[in-house]
Order: C-alpha cells, then structure tokens, then sequence
C-alpha cells in the first residue's frame, strides 16, 4: 500500500514554494552579480528609447526594486499595477536614488490590468474614493504601509505580555452576558429560519433565543471574561474584537474594532496598573519604530502630503513618537482636570460626574500637559462602572483614563471592586442586573484574588502613530454605520 | 501648573507593581536563602503537627511551591482555592518530590473560599460538571495547562508567519458578503429597536439592513478578505473567530472558534501551499513541546486518568507528538483514498463527488497511514468551492484536506481559482450570488497574481495535541448549540 503514497519532498522546504525571492532579501550587497527572480506589482514604469524602468513592489517591506529592461523586449500588459515575473540580474545603480537595480534578462506579465482600473498613479483622491476599493486598496502604498505597521505592533503587544509571563486567552465573541451597554449592542441570531424553528426549545419565547436557549449578543468588552480565567492565572490579556452599535459617525470610533485588554490578580495599587499600560504603550511604538520605521516614515509623509498638498508637505518627522519614549506620563485627578478646565475658560461648567468630552480629554493632553501622555485618575464614584473599585472615601474609584495627543482617550484601566457588599450595592445602583452577574460575586467570595486591568484601544494606537485623521483608515476593512463592505 | 501634576516613578518599573514574584522565578538556585513574597492559590495543604505544608500555585506556569508553616501560625481561611500572600526564605528542600520548599515567615489570606466551594480537590467529576462552572474553571490544573498551552501555541503561529515575512490582517467579523455557507452563517442586528429606528433609511427594507444599510453575518472564514489584501502585501494571515450556526452538536464542533488563515500570492503550486502548511503544524507542535512540555505533559497525564481511572492511567506520553515531527507528511489522492476506503470495506460506496466522512478521514489517517497526517488532494471538482483552482483536466480542483489522527480534517486549502471565465462560470454553478462576489472577479481582471491559502482550524489543533475529547474542553468559553455560557 505504501507504494501508492507519495511521500513529499524534504529537506530546505522554505525555497519549495517558488524559485522568487522576496524583494527587500535581494537588495543587499551580496546579491550583486546575481541571477534572481522576483515576483511583484509594478509602481511605475518610465519608457526610455533604450531602456524601461520599472519599480516593482511586493508588498513585504518597504523597499522596491528598480527593474531595468531593454524597451523593445517590454512585454505588453505591464502597466500600472499589473503582477510581474522577473528574472535578471542584480546590480549597483549609478543612480544615487537607489543602490541596487535589476538588470532584467525575462520579463513575464502574470496579470494584467483592465483599462478601467480605478486606481491612478501619483493621483490624489479625497478620503472616501479608495475606501470604496477595498480589492484594491492594500496596493496603495500608504494603505500597505499602514498594514505593515498595524501587523508589528500587533506582535510588540503579543511579546511586551509573553516577557511579562502573561498567558493569552481567546476571549468570546458572543456572549450572554449583557451587563455593560446594553442600549448599543449587537444581538446575534441564526440566518436560516429553518434553523431557527429547528432549534427552538418549548422552554424558550423568542425566536432570538432558539439557538443558544437565551439572547446572545457580540462582545463589547473581554473584561469580564478575562477575570473569570485571570481567577486561576494571574496573569492574562486579549486582542480581540469588540463592538458598539452606536448611532452616531465620529473620526474616533468603529462598530467593530480591536481591543487589547489585560487582567492582573493580586493587584493592589493602581500605580501598578497605570506603569503596565506606559510600559506596554511605550514598548509597543518603540518596537515599530525599530523594525518598521520606513513605514511609518513613508505613511507619514504621503499622509502629510495628502492633508497639506505636495508643495508644504513632506513631513516624515516621528519626532512626536520619540518624545512620547522619552518623558514620563503625567498623573493628574480627576478633579485637578476640572480645575484647569474651568481655569481654561470660564463658561465650563463642571458637572460633577460627568466624563470628559473629546475637547476637553485634547486639551488637557495637548495644551495643558504640553502633548505629554496624561493619566487622569481618582474619578467621581458615579462616572465608571460598577466593576470600579471604590477608594476609602467612597466617593471615588481607582480608575484611569489615559489619554493621547490626537486620539484623546486611549486606554482605561481600573482596579476591580473586591469586597463582595460593596460589589453587590454598585451593581443594584448601576441598574445592571444582578442575577446575570452572580457568577461575579460568586468568584469574589470564593478565592479571587484582587485584580485590577486595562483595554486599550489598538486601532486608537495605530491612529495615533501614523496620524490617520480618521480612524476608519486605520483599519483593514472598516465597519461603520450605513457602510460594511465586503 | 507643574506642581499640580505629579510625574511618577520611573526606572526599573518592572518591580513596581508588587513586591511579589513569579513562582516560577522562585525556583531557582540562586534564590536559596533568600527572603522573598509570593502570591497564589491553595492548592492542597496537609496538616501536621508541627508543620502544615501548602501547594501554592499562581498559574503563570506549572510549577508550584511548596510552602512549610508552623501550624499554629497557619491563619484561618487557608482552603483548597483560597488566595494567599506568603512571605518566606527559600530552601532546599529534604524531600524528593520537590527540589525547593518556601519557609513560611508570614501567611495572608488574600480571599478566603465559601464551605460552599463548588469544586473538590482530588475529585474526579464527569466532563460536563466543570464546564458548568467557568468562573473557577482556570484554577483547575488541567485547564490551566490548556490554556497555557494555546497561549503558547498560538505565540508560535505567529513566530512562524512574522519569520516567513507574512503580515498579520484583523480580518473582519462583521461581513456583508454570504457567499459561503449561507445556510450556516449568523445574522447580527442592534439589540435595541431604538436603535434600529433611528437608523433606518427609507431605501431599507427590513430591520435588519437598518444599521449598515444591508444584511451583515458573522463571518464563516476570512479567506476572501485575505485575499483581497494579499493583493498588494503578497503574503497575509489571520488568527481570528469564525462561526457556524450549524444544527447538530459533535465534539469536533463549535459555533465560535479560531481559525488560522494564510494567503500566498504568485502561487502556481499546491505543493508549495502544502509544505507551507506542514511547516506552520510542525514548527508550532515544536515550539509548544520546547516551551511547555510540562503543562503538557501534566494535562495528558490528568487526562488520562480522567479516561481510565487513575489505576491504569498515568499517561504522559508525548512520543505521539514527536512522531508527527519526526515523519513527513504523506500525500495521497481523493481516488487513491477512495480506493482504499473501498478495499478496507466492501460496502463503502464511493459515491462519487462526495466529501469524506469523520470515520473515513479517521480510516485513511490512522489506520491507512499508520497515524501519519495525511493530504487528501486532486478532488472533484463538485466536492470544493468555487474558488478552488481547477487542474487542467477540469475535473478535479488543486485542493487539499490535512487529516490528523484524532481530530480528522485539521486543515484545508487550495489554489484559488485565476482565470476570470474559468471563475465566473464556477460561481454561477455554485448558486453563489455573482453581483455579490463581482468584486473578486474585478480583482482577478485586474493585476491580481494568483494565489493559494489555506486555513488551519486552531482549537482542533489544541485538541489533537491534547488529546481533548470533546473540543468544547479545548477553549476558554465554548459556545455550542443551547450553550453560551457568560
């Protein structure tokens, strides 16, 4: 029987998959005089009588290769962001914009483009047209850029938690549990009606409840679910998707969009919580600037060159990242904000309990703290939720909001609430139903150490360091209301 | 205003949040002699009298410490569960079951367990009990080695795409394109009608277009919107929920889990996709066994005697792991797999067209290929999607199933389909709804190089290398049919 199977192959498996290379590997001083072959979309071609130049892009880093051929062995089809095959060989350039070039020896057109192809080089669109191009869109150099940017800083987070030995879980999706805004909730049911009837229990009332026994709803928060496997593991944290069905647009916010929480046991202080998030915020921009910084350097200029017009931009200045590395984060209360609030102008007016509105959350970081990162903490009892553990004067909680130049409030964290009556009173004061929440209190008063945690919002992280002026360009595929495409 | 705001402590901030260490970073002989602080759970105590010895564990790793106390300085509240504060001097410990002991200075109940403890210590429970009880399930030893080891395994699944230069993409969960599965797929609408009223336009029909101005589902697999960004970036991947509202419960399957998607562009082979595949199996398999032997070791063991009671039990044998490193995958045909279905059993009947059964892929994997993960490839063409690329024959599709002892189909992939008529005519054969899906033909048309992915099911991998009998054991909160669970 063994002679009918083909066992594959071994050995260097890596070079299987394609003779290719990828580009930025081929730019390098020891590929010169080298016959290689690469694969990528080409960026722009300028037509000599004697020689076509070709910048060619792959989408994996950056850097692009200049591809030089004969003009009259051009194949037909290669046009703007068409997929080439190529094969040639390396060389230094006599050009001092690029130190290697492609001596091309054979040059095949993969793919085609139509003529009606939608994108155009070098021309400027407003903000919406390449959002209805998804297809397309990942080809656009600023949009790559912005992808690659995201994928980095994605893995800084995964490795600032693996060195602090905390333990990923994949938090749910659908949940029961609808004790955090209800009022803007996503409720989820089966499509099919046939499923629908064929699941339904006697027990049950409402079609929404057939498939789970009860009404399921996608996540706004893993919180509550960290806690419940940080009571076991000390330390835990989720990226994962979160969802609000809010009704309004805003350049700040998405239907869904990416959170990254952590949950710590044994926490005892706030400041502990608080050094966690500067750490894991710091790391983060610090590892992206070290392995992508071309990224972001591209991103931010092509931005710049968008929002100011070709002739006064050019702004590919990460100053702002570094200066966020180097000072500390300012602690501020609550009630200090207050003060330089109304210090600030003398019509606001102060209502005790009442959050920060994104003007107020800009000006505190930008002009008050100087564009210096700004924990505001110790807020009025009243303005978090229940889950906030209350300070000994009972009016206020341990709680933070961090807020950023640009993106106002980042993160927020708080120790939770331990003491199970004081628990139980904040739940019945929040009007959250206290039944859904017993298996809270009941891991509270049966061997849950003390936690304390934090959510940053990662598309707000990926805003803020690439400038994206509006947060649905921040993300692969944005969900908004009125527009989820694809 | 400076001297408002109170700058904090910087250095190493590390230590700041607590004065407590690890466990794990307890344990070591340099620490011998040392004073140090700890935090944990009970997780047994035994009372003489003299001394008390505790098992103290924190869940960051498997290790656990034990603590020796004066017993009658041991405090009240020191329970199987309860939370613990112990400051101690390490020593090397007389006893050969361990190779450190803490001795106890200071004892504190952190969180004291109710007489009401839902959970026993050295009780066997059946595997629904636990289940019922997330709130405490991670302090079990063998789901807190699970979850550890999914941390872990999902930490090597990036390692090995960041070092193949692929880009992380957060697909969506949100998706306004059906076209798979539509039978299966969840429906998502604002919970509150509020809501849906204030959003509603009047060129919507129903409630359930009303927020983004169509239907939107959950989605089933983010390979369309990978491809759609491997467009550009050349080689994408997710790691990402998916959904099936699906009828019938199996302990293969759940309505939420994670999927590890991968797209490749300039793809001409499928060898390649499938070498690609068993490197990411096989260098994650290595890494867990690297990085977590122990919890996996301890979970095989506790599972073992789970299964066949503790007399016979005590398995920690991970040569069954080794063994899939150690073997190249073998790779055989739909045809020839078919055959040897037909040989084994004289009634099978190869119905021709038809995908394989749980008992067939367990058949062909574990007793065909002697447990040697197997590739089933060439399937008809009616058997796979339309995206599947078709081989020149037309009959049969570059498509590939992995099938894994225990857990059958681990993985599937394919070539996609390039060629726009070829595509477009396997869509109308479909039933899938072409004005949906014009904008993968408008890639194709369109300077997008072919391409081949796969998707590799994430908790069936836990499973198999777990030996989890039921994948609801395998995730931190199952949701199945008639069960969400918080």
């Amino acid at each position: 029987m063994i002679a009918m199977l083909r066992n594959r192959i071994h050995g260097n498996l890596r070079h299987l998959s394609s003779k290719a290379r990828p580009i930025h590997e081929v730019l390098c001083p020891d590929m010169v005089g080298q016959r290689v072959t690469v694969n990528g979309w080409v960026k722009s071609t300028r037509v000599q009588k004697v020689n076509t130049f070709i910048d060619l892009d792959d989408g994996l880093k950056c850097q692009r290769l200049q591809v030089v051929a004969d003009t009259a062995k051009v194949p037909p089809g290669v046009s703007y962001h068409s997929a080439l095959c190529v094969q040639g060989v390396l060389k230094r350039s006599d050009h001092p914009a690029q130190e290697f070039e492609l001596d091309a020896e054979q040059i095949d057109v993969v793919t085609g483009t139509r003529t009606d192809y939608p994108l155009q080089p070098r021309k400027r669109y407003d903000d919406e047209y390449p959002r209805t191009f998804p297809t397309f869109r990942a080809k656009l150099n600023d949009f790559a850029c912005l992808l690659r940017v995201r994928s980095s800083l994605l893995k800084a987070v995964h490795e600032f938690f693996h060195n602090e030995h905390f333990v990923h879980v994949s938090t749910p999706t659908l949940t029961s549990s609808d004790c955090e805004g209800a009022g803007e909730v996503f409720m989820v049911l089966p499509n099919s009606v046939d499923t629908v009837k064929a699941m339904k229990k006697e027990s049950v009332e409402t079609d929404e409840e057939a498939y789970f026994d009860q009404k399921v709803y996608l996540t706004v928060s893993g919180q509550l679910h960290l806690e419940a496997v940080c009571n076991g593991l000390s330390r835990v944290y989720t990226t994962s998707q979160a969802f609000r069905a809010e009704l309004g647009k805003s350049r700040r916010h998405l239907s869904e969009f990416t959170m990254v929480e952590a949950e710590v046991a044994f926490a005892n202080d706030l400041e502990s919580i608080l050094a966690m998030q500067e750490r894991l915020v710091k790391s983060s921009i610090h590892d992206v600037l070290t392995n992508n910084l071309e990224d972001v350097q591209t991103y931010l200029m092509l931005n710049s060159v968008k929002q100011k017009g070709k002739k006064k931009g050019l702004q590919k200045d990460t100053d702002f990242l570094y200066s966020v590395l180097e000072k500390p984060f300012v602690t501020m209360t609550y009630q200090e904000a207050m003060d330089a609030l109304q210090k600030a102008n003398n019509n606001f007016k102060s209502n005790p309990g009442c959050s920060l509105g994104k003007e107020h959350e800009l000006y505190l970081v930008e002009d008050f703290c100087n564009n210096t990162p700004v924990f505001v903490v110790d807020w009025p009892v009243n303005t978090k939720p229940f889950y906030a553990r209350q300070k000994q004067c009972g009016q206020l909680v341990d709680a933070a909001d961090l807020l950023f130049p640009d993106v106002g409030e980042l993160s927020g964290g708080s120790l939770r609430e331990h003491r199970v009556d004081v628990l139980e009173q904040a739940i019945l004061k929040s009007g959250a139903n206290l039944n859904n929440l017993q298996w809270y209190l009941d891991m509270r008063s049966c061997g849950a150490a003390p936690m304390g945690g934090f959510g940053v919002g990662f598309d707000r992280l990926v805003q803020f360091i690439l400038k994206v002026n509006n947060i649905r360009d921040a993300v692969p595929f944005s969900r908004v209301p009125h527009s989820c495409r694809l």
